[in-house]
Protein backbone atom coordinates (compact mmCIF):
# COMPACT_ATOMS: atom_id res chain seq x y z
CA UNK A 1 0.00 0.00 0.00
CA UNK A 2 2.60 2.41 0.55
CA UNK A 3 5.87 1.68 -1.25
CA UNK A 4 8.03 4.62 -2.56
CA UNK A 5 9.57 2.87 -5.31
CA UNK A 6 12.72 3.95 -4.06
CA UNK A 7 13.90 1.67 -1.56
CA UNK A 8 14.16 -2.01 -0.25
CA UNK A 9 10.37 -2.10 1.37
CA UNK A 10 9.16 -1.65 -2.54
CA UNK A 11 7.54 -5.35 -2.26
CA UNK A 12 5.98 -4.83 1.74
CA UNK A 13 3.18 -6.55 1.86
CA UNK A 14 -0.15 -4.84 2.19
CA UNK A 15 -1.41 -4.83 5.75
CA UNK A 16 -4.57 -4.70 8.07
CA UNK A 17 -4.99 -4.07 11.76
CA UNK A 18 -8.36 -5.05 13.41
CA UNK A 19 -8.91 -3.68 16.83
CA UNK A 20 -11.62 -6.16 18.41
CA UNK A 21 -13.38 -4.29 21.10
CA UNK A 22 -16.68 -5.80 21.52
CA UNK A 23 -17.59 -8.98 23.35
CA UNK A 24 -21.42 -9.40 21.82
CA UNK A 25 -21.95 -12.21 19.39
CA UNK A 26 -23.14 -10.10 16.75
CA UNK A 27 -19.70 -7.55 16.97
CA UNK A 28 -17.23 -10.75 17.11
CA UNK A 29 -18.52 -12.04 13.51
CA UNK A 30 -17.71 -8.95 11.37
CA UNK A 31 -14.02 -8.85 12.10
CA UNK A 32 -13.46 -12.36 12.17
CA UNK A 33 -14.96 -12.54 8.80
CA UNK A 34 -12.80 -9.61 7.34
CA UNK A 35 -9.88 -11.34 8.43
CA UNK A 36 -10.54 -14.15 7.05
CA UNK A 37 -11.36 -12.67 3.67
CA UNK A 38 -8.33 -10.57 4.06
CA UNK A 39 -5.73 -13.70 4.47
CA UNK A 40 -7.27 -15.29 1.29
CA UNK A 41 -6.41 -12.47 -0.27
CA UNK A 42 -2.62 -12.46 0.81
CA UNK A 43 -3.08 -9.86 3.28
CA UNK A 44 -1.00 -9.64 6.55
CA UNK A 45 -3.56 -9.56 9.32
CA UNK A 46 -3.03 -8.66 12.95
CA UNK A 47 -6.00 -8.58 15.53
CA UNK A 48 -6.09 -7.10 18.47
CA UNK A 49 -8.47 -8.37 21.32
CA UNK A 50 -9.09 -4.96 23.38
CA UNK A 51 -12.01 -3.69 26.26
CA UNK A 52 -15.27 -6.37 25.64
CA UNK A 53 -13.48 -7.96 22.36
CA UNK A 54 -10.79 -9.84 24.77
CA UNK A 55 -13.65 -11.87 25.57
CA UNK A 56 -13.53 -13.33 22.10
CA UNK A 57 -9.77 -14.98 23.10
CA UNK A 58 -10.82 -15.69 26.76
CA UNK A 59 -10.79 -19.63 26.93
CA UNK A 60 -14.18 -19.56 28.90
CA UNK A 61 -16.06 -17.01 27.69
CA UNK A 62 -15.26 -17.13 23.69
CA UNK A 63 -17.70 -20.21 23.39
CA UNK A 64 -20.43 -18.06 25.18
CA UNK A 65 -20.51 -14.66 23.67
CA UNK A 66 -24.38 -13.30 23.21
CA UNK A 67 -26.08 -11.20 20.87
CA UNK A 68 -28.07 -7.99 22.95
CA UNK A 69 -31.65 -7.55 22.07
CA UNK A 70 -32.39 -4.69 24.10
CA UNK A 71 -30.62 -1.68 23.03
CA UNK A 72 -30.16 -2.92 19.43
CA UNK A 73 -32.94 -1.86 17.05
CA UNK A 74 -31.86 -4.01 14.68
CA UNK A 75 -33.34 -6.98 16.15
CA UNK A 76 -36.92 -5.79 15.61
CA UNK A 77 -38.14 -6.96 19.30
CA UNK A 78 -40.05 -4.72 21.20
CA UNK A 79 -38.19 -3.27 23.79
CA UNK A 80 -40.20 -4.18 26.96
CA UNK A 81 -40.01 -7.84 25.45
CA UNK A 82 -36.40 -7.80 24.52
CA UNK A 83 -35.90 -7.01 28.03
CA UNK A 84 -37.29 -10.62 29.33
CA UNK A 85 -35.18 -13.19 30.67
CA UNK A 86 -34.46 -15.68 28.03
CA UNK A 87 -34.67 -13.62 24.58
CA UNK A 88 -31.19 -12.66 24.53
CA UNK A 89 -30.67 -16.78 24.51
CA UNK A 90 -33.23 -16.94 21.82
CA UNK A 91 -31.53 -14.01 19.66
CA UNK A 92 -28.28 -15.83 20.15
CA UNK A 93 -29.51 -19.64 19.22
CA UNK A 94 -31.20 -18.54 16.08
CA UNK A 95 -27.74 -15.98 14.78
CA UNK A 96 -25.89 -19.31 15.92
CA UNK A 97 -27.78 -21.21 13.49
CA UNK A 98 -28.06 -18.85 10.70
CA UNK A 99 -23.97 -19.01 10.78
CA UNK A 100 -23.67 -22.68 11.46
CA UNK A 101 -25.95 -22.66 7.97
CA UNK A 102 -23.22 -20.26 6.16
CA UNK A 103 -20.61 -22.69 6.96
CA UNK A 104 -18.81 -20.40 9.04
CA UNK A 105 -17.70 -21.50 12.25
CA UNK A 106 -18.00 -21.14 15.89
CA UNK A 107 -15.89 -18.29 17.30
CA UNK A 108 -13.37 -20.18 19.14
CA UNK A 109 -12.84 -22.19 15.94
CA UNK A 110 -12.74 -19.09 13.75
CA UNK A 111 -9.76 -17.50 15.67
CA UNK A 112 -7.93 -21.12 15.41
CA UNK A 113 -8.52 -21.17 11.81
CA UNK A 114 -7.26 -17.81 11.16
CA UNK A 115 -4.49 -18.73 13.56
CA UNK A 116 -3.57 -21.59 11.56
CA UNK A 117 -3.81 -19.23 8.27
CA UNK A 118 -0.99 -16.61 9.67
CA UNK A 119 -3.14 -14.17 11.54
CA UNK A 120 -1.43 -12.61 14.04
CA UNK A 121 -3.66 -12.48 17.66
CA UNK A 122 -2.52 -9.83 20.13
CA UNK A 123 -4.13 -9.22 23.64
CA UNK A 124 -4.10 -5.74 25.14
CA UNK A 125 -1.89 -5.89 28.25
CA UNK A 126 -4.41 -3.16 29.78
CA UNK A 127 -7.50 -3.93 29.47
CA UNK A 128 -6.32 -7.30 31.30
CA UNK A 129 -5.35 -5.81 33.85
CA UNK A 130 -7.95 -3.93 34.13
CA UNK A 131 -10.06 -7.31 33.84
CA UNK A 132 -7.80 -9.10 36.64
CA UNK A 133 -6.77 -11.39 33.26
CA UNK A 134 -3.79 -13.72 33.04
CA UNK A 135 -1.85 -15.17 30.23
CA UNK A 136 -4.09 -18.38 31.84
CA UNK A 137 -7.10 -17.01 31.00
CA UNK A 138 -6.22 -16.20 27.12
CA UNK A 139 -5.54 -18.68 24.12
CA UNK A 140 -2.01 -19.04 23.91
CA UNK A 141 -2.29 -18.69 20.08
CA UNK A 142 -2.19 -14.66 21.64
CA UNK A 143 0.48 -12.67 22.56
CA UNK A 144 0.32 -10.16 24.95
CA UNK A 145 0.92 -6.40 23.82
CA UNK A 146 0.64 -3.09 25.41
CA UNK A 147 -1.23 -0.08 23.10
CA UNK A 148 2.62 1.57 22.16
CA UNK A 149 3.60 -2.02 20.62
CA UNK A 150 0.53 -2.00 18.86
CA UNK A 151 0.71 1.63 17.54
CA UNK A 152 4.16 0.72 16.57
CA UNK A 153 3.39 -2.55 14.39
CA UNK A 154 0.98 -1.00 12.96
CA UNK A 155 2.56 1.48 11.12
CA UNK A 156 1.59 1.81 6.94
CA UNK A 157 -1.67 -0.58 7.97
CA UNK A 158 -5.23 -0.04 7.00
CA UNK A 159 -6.73 0.34 10.34
CA UNK A 160 -9.98 -0.98 11.74
CA UNK A 161 -11.58 -0.32 15.31
CA UNK A 162 -14.71 -2.58 16.07
CA UNK B 1 -2.78 9.26 -1.16
CA UNK B 2 -0.38 6.47 -2.06
CA UNK B 3 1.38 7.63 -5.16
CA UNK B 4 4.69 6.15 -5.51
CA UNK B 5 5.51 8.77 -8.07
CA UNK B 6 7.22 5.98 -10.45
CA UNK B 7 4.41 4.46 -12.84
CA UNK B 8 1.51 5.24 -14.11
CA UNK B 9 -0.47 5.20 -11.10
CA UNK B 10 0.76 8.71 -9.96
CA UNK B 11 -2.62 10.32 -10.63
CA UNK B 12 -4.47 7.76 -8.28
CA UNK B 13 -7.45 9.32 -6.99
CA UNK B 14 -7.65 9.02 -2.95
CA UNK B 15 -10.32 6.51 -1.94
CA UNK B 16 -12.77 6.12 1.31
CA UNK B 17 -14.12 2.69 2.39
CA UNK B 18 -17.01 2.77 4.97
CA UNK B 19 -18.28 -0.31 6.03
CA UNK B 20 -21.79 0.70 7.45
CA UNK B 21 -22.60 -2.35 10.35
CA UNK B 22 -25.59 -0.66 12.23
CA UNK B 23 -29.06 -0.48 12.21
CA UNK B 24 -29.70 2.18 14.49
CA UNK B 25 -30.72 5.71 13.34
CA UNK B 26 -28.04 7.57 15.32
CA UNK B 27 -25.11 4.94 13.48
CA UNK B 28 -26.49 5.50 10.32
CA UNK B 29 -26.44 8.72 9.63
CA UNK B 30 -22.37 8.84 9.95
CA UNK B 31 -21.00 6.96 7.53
CA UNK B 32 -23.81 8.83 5.24
CA UNK B 33 -22.33 12.15 6.93
CA UNK B 34 -18.85 11.43 6.14
CA UNK B 35 -19.72 9.93 2.62
CA UNK B 36 -21.08 13.71 1.68
CA UNK B 37 -18.09 15.45 3.13
CA UNK B 38 -15.36 12.92 1.09
CA UNK B 39 -17.52 13.37 -2.27
CA UNK B 40 -17.55 17.42 -1.94
CA UNK B 41 -13.98 17.20 -1.44
CA UNK B 42 -13.18 14.97 -4.91
CA UNK B 43 -12.49 11.54 -3.13
CA UNK B 44 -13.75 8.43 -4.22
CA UNK B 45 -16.36 6.90 -1.68
CA UNK B 46 -17.45 3.11 -1.49
CA UNK B 47 -20.12 2.12 1.11
CA UNK B 48 -19.87 -1.42 2.52
CA UNK B 49 -23.63 -2.72 3.73
CA UNK B 50 -23.00 -5.74 5.95
CA UNK B 51 -24.74 -7.26 9.40
CA UNK B 52 -27.34 -5.22 10.83
CA UNK B 53 -26.15 -2.23 8.36
CA UNK B 54 -27.87 -3.79 5.45
CA UNK B 55 -31.20 -2.46 7.02
CA UNK B 56 -29.55 1.13 5.60
CA UNK B 57 -30.24 -0.11 2.13
CA UNK B 58 -33.56 -2.68 2.45
CA UNK B 59 -36.77 -1.32 0.80
CA UNK B 60 -38.68 -2.10 3.71
CA UNK B 61 -36.42 -0.81 6.51
CA UNK B 62 -34.61 2.17 5.30
CA UNK B 63 -37.24 4.28 6.63
CA UNK B 64 -38.05 2.87 9.31
CA UNK B 65 -34.91 3.35 11.47
CA UNK B 66 -35.04 4.03 14.94
CA UNK B 67 -32.77 5.03 17.39
CA UNK B 68 -32.15 3.22 21.02
CA UNK B 69 -33.07 4.70 24.10
CA UNK B 70 -31.69 1.27 26.09
CA UNK B 71 -27.76 0.95 25.98
CA UNK B 72 -27.42 4.28 25.05
CA UNK B 73 -26.45 6.23 28.04
CA UNK B 74 -26.01 9.63 25.85
CA UNK B 75 -29.66 9.83 25.82
CA UNK B 76 -30.16 10.68 29.22
CA UNK B 77 -33.19 8.73 29.60
CA UNK B 78 -33.30 6.67 33.27
CA UNK B 79 -32.72 2.98 32.13
CA UNK B 80 -36.03 1.77 33.25
CA UNK B 81 -38.10 5.01 31.98
CA UNK B 82 -36.03 4.01 28.77
CA UNK B 83 -37.49 0.88 28.24
CA UNK B 84 -41.24 1.86 28.85
CA UNK B 85 -42.83 1.31 25.11
CA UNK B 86 -42.96 4.24 22.43
CA UNK B 87 -39.41 5.86 24.35
CA UNK B 88 -37.89 4.73 21.38
CA UNK B 89 -40.07 6.10 19.16
CA UNK B 90 -40.03 10.08 20.92
CA UNK B 91 -36.49 9.88 20.79
CA UNK B 92 -36.54 8.84 16.95
CA UNK B 93 -38.87 11.31 16.28
CA UNK B 94 -36.97 14.31 17.75
CA UNK B 95 -33.66 13.34 16.18
CA UNK B 96 -35.30 13.25 12.97
CA UNK B 97 -37.08 16.76 13.59
CA UNK B 98 -33.04 18.48 14.52
CA UNK B 99 -31.53 16.58 11.19
CA UNK B 100 -34.20 18.16 9.54
CA UNK B 101 -33.71 21.52 10.73
CA UNK B 102 -30.08 20.88 9.87
CA UNK B 103 -31.39 20.08 6.07
CA UNK B 104 -30.28 16.55 5.75
CA UNK B 105 -32.08 13.96 3.70
CA UNK B 106 -34.13 11.12 5.88
CA UNK B 107 -32.08 7.82 5.35
CA UNK B 108 -33.17 6.30 1.92
CA UNK B 109 -33.08 9.97 0.13
CA UNK B 110 -29.47 10.34 1.54
CA UNK B 111 -28.57 6.92 0.42
CA UNK B 112 -30.22 7.82 -3.03
CA UNK B 113 -28.35 11.58 -3.29
CA UNK B 114 -25.04 9.78 -2.12
CA UNK B 115 -25.05 7.12 -5.31
CA UNK B 116 -26.45 9.84 -7.67
CA UNK B 117 -23.13 11.88 -6.34
CA UNK B 118 -20.83 8.85 -7.09
CA UNK B 119 -20.20 6.99 -4.09
CA UNK B 120 -20.21 3.10 -4.57
CA UNK B 121 -23.00 0.98 -2.79
CA UNK B 122 -22.15 -2.51 -2.14
CA UNK B 123 -24.52 -4.94 0.13
CA UNK B 124 -22.31 -8.10 1.75
CA UNK B 125 -23.50 -11.51 0.57
CA UNK B 126 -22.96 -13.25 3.53
CA UNK B 127 -25.73 -11.18 5.74
CA UNK B 128 -27.93 -10.68 3.30
CA UNK B 129 -27.69 -14.81 3.27
CA UNK B 130 -27.63 -15.14 7.10
CA UNK B 131 -30.46 -12.83 6.84
CA UNK B 132 -32.59 -14.45 4.05
CA UNK B 133 -32.62 -11.05 1.65
CA UNK B 134 -32.48 -11.41 -1.94
CA UNK B 135 -31.48 -8.61 -4.58
CA UNK B 136 -35.76 -7.82 -4.28
CA UNK B 137 -35.04 -6.63 -1.13
CA UNK B 138 -32.44 -4.23 -1.28
CA UNK B 139 -32.75 -0.92 -3.54
CA UNK B 140 -31.48 -1.18 -7.23
CA UNK B 141 -28.24 0.94 -6.73
CA UNK B 142 -26.70 -1.08 -4.47
CA UNK B 143 -24.14 -4.51 -5.93
CA UNK B 144 -23.91 -7.34 -4.40
CA UNK B 145 -20.33 -8.62 -3.23
CA UNK B 146 -18.47 -10.83 -1.29
CA UNK B 147 -16.02 -10.06 1.73
CA UNK B 148 -13.57 -10.83 -0.13
CA UNK B 149 -14.11 -8.77 -3.19
CA UNK B 150 -14.27 -5.77 -0.53
CA UNK B 151 -11.02 -6.67 0.55
CA UNK B 152 -9.23 -6.44 -3.19
CA UNK B 153 -11.38 -3.13 -3.74
CA UNK B 154 -10.43 -0.79 -0.92
CA UNK B 155 -6.57 -1.79 -1.55
CA UNK B 156 -5.29 1.38 -1.30
CA UNK B 157 -8.08 3.22 0.60
CA UNK B 158 -8.46 4.82 3.54
CA UNK B 159 -10.70 2.57 5.61
CA UNK B 160 -13.79 3.34 8.61
CA UNK B 161 -15.80 0.56 9.87
CA UNK B 162 -19.15 1.80 11.57
CA UNK C 1 3.08 6.80 6.19
CA UNK C 2 2.72 8.06 2.39
CA UNK C 3 5.92 9.47 1.41
CA UNK C 4 6.40 9.25 -2.48
CA UNK C 5 10.39 10.11 -2.21
CA UNK C 6 10.30 12.61 -4.73
CA UNK C 7 9.15 15.93 -3.16
CA UNK C 8 9.69 17.99 0.30
CA UNK C 9 6.94 15.49 2.11
CA UNK C 10 9.48 12.56 2.68
CA UNK C 11 9.49 13.66 6.05
CA UNK C 12 5.94 13.96 6.33
CA UNK C 13 4.98 12.14 9.63
CA UNK C 14 2.72 9.59 10.25
CA UNK C 15 -0.83 10.87 11.53
CA UNK C 16 -3.56 9.15 13.08
CA UNK C 17 -7.80 10.75 12.45
CA UNK C 18 -9.40 9.13 15.18
CA UNK C 19 -13.51 9.75 14.83
CA UNK C 20 -14.88 9.85 18.43
CA UNK C 21 -18.73 9.28 18.24
CA UNK C 22 -20.06 7.37 21.98
CA UNK C 23 -20.68 8.82 24.79
CA UNK C 24 -20.42 5.92 27.14
CA UNK C 25 -17.69 5.86 29.37
CA UNK C 26 -16.02 2.08 28.01
CA UNK C 27 -16.46 3.19 24.60
CA UNK C 28 -14.40 7.08 25.64
CA UNK C 29 -11.60 5.23 26.94
CA UNK C 30 -10.52 3.02 23.91
CA UNK C 31 -9.77 6.15 21.11
CA UNK C 32 -7.94 8.34 24.71
CA UNK C 33 -5.89 5.59 25.36
CA UNK C 34 -4.78 4.82 21.70
CA UNK C 35 -4.19 8.54 20.83
CA UNK C 36 -2.33 8.62 24.25
CA UNK C 37 -0.10 5.91 22.59
CA UNK C 38 0.13 7.43 19.81
CA UNK C 39 1.64 10.57 21.06
CA UNK C 40 3.89 8.81 23.30
CA UNK C 41 5.27 6.89 20.24
CA UNK C 42 5.68 10.30 18.19
CA UNK C 43 2.81 10.26 15.69
CA UNK C 44 0.26 13.30 15.07
CA UNK C 45 -2.97 12.67 16.60
CA UNK C 46 -6.33 14.56 15.66
CA UNK C 47 -9.40 13.86 17.30
CA UNK C 48 -12.95 14.68 16.13
CA UNK C 49 -15.44 14.28 18.17
CA UNK C 50 -19.48 14.11 16.80
CA UNK C 51 -22.63 12.81 17.86
CA UNK C 52 -22.38 10.94 21.21
CA UNK C 53 -18.74 11.64 21.43
CA UNK C 54 -19.13 15.34 21.65
CA UNK C 55 -20.17 14.20 25.38
CA UNK C 56 -16.75 13.63 25.97
CA UNK C 57 -15.92 17.62 24.88
CA UNK C 58 -18.81 18.73 26.73
CA UNK C 59 -17.82 20.73 29.97
CA UNK C 60 -20.69 19.30 32.10
CA UNK C 61 -20.64 16.01 30.80
CA UNK C 62 -17.73 14.75 30.34
CA UNK C 63 -17.20 13.84 34.12
CA UNK C 64 -20.31 11.93 33.81
CA UNK C 65 -20.10 9.35 31.52
CA UNK C 66 -21.97 6.09 32.34
CA UNK C 67 -21.33 2.27 31.51
CA UNK C 68 -24.20 1.03 30.07
CA UNK C 69 -25.39 -2.19 31.68
CA UNK C 70 -28.24 -3.39 29.38
CA UNK C 71 -27.56 -3.85 25.49
CA UNK C 72 -24.10 -4.54 26.68
CA UNK C 73 -23.67 -8.61 27.03
CA UNK C 74 -20.09 -8.24 28.41
CA UNK C 75 -21.43 -6.86 31.66
CA UNK C 76 -22.69 -10.41 32.56
CA UNK C 77 -25.47 -8.69 34.25
CA UNK C 78 -28.96 -10.38 33.53
CA UNK C 79 -30.98 -7.84 31.20
CA UNK C 80 -33.78 -7.24 33.67
CA UNK C 81 -31.34 -6.73 36.46
CA UNK C 82 -29.50 -4.93 34.27
CA UNK C 83 -32.58 -2.42 33.58
CA UNK C 84 -32.91 -1.63 37.82
CA UNK C 85 -31.94 1.84 38.62
CA UNK C 86 -28.42 2.11 39.71
CA UNK C 87 -26.84 -1.34 38.49
CA UNK C 88 -25.41 1.54 35.83
CA UNK C 89 -23.83 3.34 38.57
CA UNK C 90 -22.29 0.64 39.86
CA UNK C 91 -21.10 -0.63 37.01
CA UNK C 92 -19.31 2.85 36.28
CA UNK C 93 -18.28 3.36 39.82
CA UNK C 94 -16.49 -0.14 39.07
CA UNK C 95 -14.88 1.18 35.99
CA UNK C 96 -13.79 3.73 37.63
CA UNK C 97 -11.79 2.01 40.22
CA UNK C 98 -10.37 -0.34 37.48
CA UNK C 99 -8.96 2.13 35.85
CA UNK C 100 -7.57 4.42 38.28
CA UNK C 101 -5.84 1.52 39.84
CA UNK C 102 -3.98 1.52 36.32
CA UNK C 103 -3.06 5.13 36.70
CA UNK C 104 -5.17 6.29 33.58
CA UNK C 105 -6.54 9.49 34.35
CA UNK C 106 -10.56 10.17 34.53
CA UNK C 107 -11.93 11.57 31.00
CA UNK C 108 -11.41 15.65 31.47
CA UNK C 109 -7.87 15.52 32.48
CA UNK C 110 -7.22 12.71 30.20
CA UNK C 111 -8.10 14.74 27.44
CA UNK C 112 -6.34 17.75 28.70
CA UNK C 113 -3.07 15.77 29.09
CA UNK C 114 -3.74 14.98 25.34
CA UNK C 115 -4.39 18.38 24.61
CA UNK C 116 -1.08 19.37 26.14
CA UNK C 117 0.86 16.52 24.53
CA UNK C 118 0.35 18.03 20.94
CA UNK C 119 -3.12 16.00 19.81
CA UNK C 120 -5.23 17.92 18.26
CA UNK C 121 -9.31 18.01 19.10
CA UNK C 122 -12.00 19.53 16.91
CA UNK C 123 -15.48 19.35 17.23
CA UNK C 124 -18.25 18.48 14.28
CA UNK C 125 -20.02 21.63 13.78
CA UNK C 126 -23.39 19.75 12.85
CA UNK C 127 -23.45 17.47 15.77
CA UNK C 128 -22.90 20.16 17.95
CA UNK C 129 -26.15 22.22 15.67
CA UNK C 130 -27.76 19.26 15.95
CA UNK C 131 -27.44 18.85 20.22
CA UNK C 132 -28.37 22.58 20.24
CA UNK C 133 -24.89 23.11 21.86
CA UNK C 134 -22.38 26.52 21.34
CA UNK C 135 -18.70 27.18 21.64
CA UNK C 136 -19.48 27.76 25.50
CA UNK C 137 -20.70 24.46 26.36
CA UNK C 138 -17.41 22.79 25.13
CA UNK C 139 -13.47 22.81 26.17
CA UNK C 140 -12.17 26.01 25.17
CA UNK C 141 -8.74 23.25 23.73
CA UNK C 142 -11.62 21.87 20.96
CA UNK C 143 -11.35 23.89 16.97
CA UNK C 144 -15.54 23.57 15.85
CA UNK C 145 -14.89 22.27 12.13
CA UNK C 146 -17.16 21.07 9.46
CA UNK C 147 -17.40 17.53 8.22
CA UNK C 148 -15.49 18.12 4.68
CA UNK C 149 -12.72 20.05 7.00
CA UNK C 150 -12.07 17.17 8.93
CA UNK C 151 -11.67 15.16 5.23
CA UNK C 152 -9.44 17.01 3.99
CA UNK C 153 -7.30 17.54 7.13
CA UNK C 154 -7.23 13.92 7.46
CA UNK C 155 -5.45 13.21 4.04
CA UNK C 156 -3.15 10.36 4.07
CA UNK C 157 -3.62 9.63 7.78
CA UNK C 158 -4.63 6.16 9.48
CA UNK C 159 -8.42 6.37 10.53
CA UNK C 160 -10.16 4.86 13.13
CA UNK C 161 -13.88 5.42 13.97
CA UNK C 162 -15.04 4.72 17.46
Amino acid sequence: MTTNGTNGKESENRKLCIICSKGSLDMAYPPLVLANAARMSGIDVDLFFTFWGLEMICKDKMKNLKVPTVGNPSMHIPTMLGGLPGMSTVATTMMKREIEKLDFPEIDEFIEMLSDAGANLYACKMSMDMMKLTDEDIIEEAEIIGAMEFMEMSEGAQLLFI
